[in-house]
């Protein structure tokens, strides 16, 4: 097994600005991405959100490749929803006809969060776990949040194919570029790429530590009768992306000068906090518990005289 | 002379959600803008443009103000544009029928920019300038922007009446809550409110030294063919709001790794750098000059027996 295909995607959220400017840049100059005897893209996602300066324009195209809701688009249920049809157009494009065993895809985003450098990864494949683990075993400061909420799917556009993940970086607004972190950005995609390619060129990747951020539940703020919220994150939560949450712990304060404590279970990591988009989604921060397990030897992409441990 | 009315304005564009948020709540609960002897409103200015989350529906609404502005959308020449006839409307609500001469404005913006606590001020009239100064005093990291380009009218909400300008705070990106920006507004508010009740009270303002930052010209990102940024801000000049630029100092770099550098004359200062709003303004920063001014005396309020110096 090999990856022969590397998709770097940017603006599937058309206003994460460092990841589509990204894309559109890569798109015109390839030369950056390229690995040996690697098929490698860049593909803007979602250009129509892009030019609106909006993350979407009728719903959130990071939630529209389920295998059932790719069906009902591909079947003309959704006429009119951009990006449901853009869904269908896009997973035909990713791929482009091979194997999504062999397609590895690298879907940037950006939050408002102080998340730094991490990696959302839907489905947790030996490559994936691998590939988490050297990040991590190269910077420790890389952190892994896996999104798993039990019964459902999240429909990543990373999930057309069975290799990849979404790489977050943060914090970021909207509709804005930041040197630092479209230089966060593009050094993770380069380090995703050079994985790629010395795993395809036969390096043995020996077993690792992953330490996983594991999803438990999202947190909502405080809202009054309305609908809107009526307070925000506590000024001693914001920017606390990855450090645990102890009962008592100031969560939220309101408008009116009440401090809301967390009163969950000790050791919830949050994520996300604050992050922009999800104030419609009704999610203030989400909680994770800190997991670390050991990742297997990833075996060498091509078995036999390119094996060896040296051929790196 | 007296300030008959104060109206704290937040929502004038939608997604800047620190005023927001703060109009909305002091709409419902109005006892903290309370001063003696003064009518206080606060006002959600655009609650179209705060229900998508965006700047404006149809056009930037603060730049909706201008007097020849106001009189065509009044007439029923922008039909279907929402923020020309909520402009005419929002004037007579401003207003409420009082003389603009005693009616003061404090309208809350926020900024992807580091502008940290700053004023945007467009008219400057003994009472801006006496206010302004007295901020400074209190917190000399409270910053002036004087918002003067020759031969146009900035067409703010603010202009409708003779006194107060735009608040000003940032960091903090756009359909974000912050705690600290959400205090530092509201500490703003406050003390432009207790300005305005000393004064009425019949307290005398000393003269104070001012320290302005006059606008002298906006300057863009460099933009490819299709007119978009082919470059950013330089990791090196991002956050410096209100740090002097030097010929040679490095402003922008490009996705192909350039620098730009700056060379302009020495000494001009930058403001909003990098503001979310301005890249279609086609604005990655604006530069200003540095300029201390001695404001004079105001004289009290109210003349007679509650003019003596004890009386605030």
């Amino acid at each position: 097994m090999s990856i022969e295909r590397c998709v770097v995607v940017g603006g599937t959220h058309g206003n994460e600005y460092c990841g589509a400017f990204l894309a559109r840049h890569w798109r015109d100059h390839p030369e950056e991405l390229r690995r040996p005897g690697l098929d490698v893209e860049a593909v803007l996602a979602n250009p129509e959100a892009h030019r609106l300066v909006r993350r979407y324009r009728d719903q959130d195209l990071n939630r529209c490749f389920a295998p059932k809701d790719l069906e009902a688009a591909a079947a003309g249920a959704r006429p009119g929803v951009y990006e449901a049809t853009r869904a269908v157009e896009l997973k035909a494009q990713l791929l482009a006809g091979r194997d999504p065993a062999k397609v590895a895809i690298f879907d940037l985003h950006t939050t408002t969060a102080n998340m730094g450098a991490s990696v959302v990864v839907g489905k947790m494949t030996p490559f994936n776990a691998s590939l988490a683990a050297w990040l991590q075993r190269d910077d420790p400061e890389v952190r892994v949040y896996r999104w798993v909420e039990e019964g459902t799917e999240p429909g990543f556009l990373s999930g057309v194919c069975d290799n990849g993940f979404n790489v977050e970086v943060g914090p970021v607004p909207n509709g804005v570029l930041r040197a630092d972190m479209v230089e966060l950005s593009r050094s993770l995609v380069a380090r995703c790429l050079d994985f790629v390619g010395r795993w395809n060129g036969g390096e043995r990747f020996a077993e690792l530590e992953l330490t996983l951020f594991e999803h438990r539940e999202h947190v909502d703020f405080p809202r009054d009768a309305s609908g809107a919220p009526s307070g925000f994150v506590h000024a001693e939560r914001q920017d606390r992306d990855w450090q645990p949450l102890s009962p008592g712990d100031p969560l939220f304060q309101t408008f009116t000068g009440e401090t809301l404590r967390y009163e969950g279970p000790a050791g919830r990591v949050p994520v996300f906090i604050n992050e922009c988009a999800y104030y419609e989604k009704h999610i203030a921060l989400t909680l994770t518990e800190r997991v670390v397990r050991r990742v297997g030897e990833l075996a060498p992409a091509i078995e036999g005289p390119r094996a060896s441990p040296s051929a790196g």
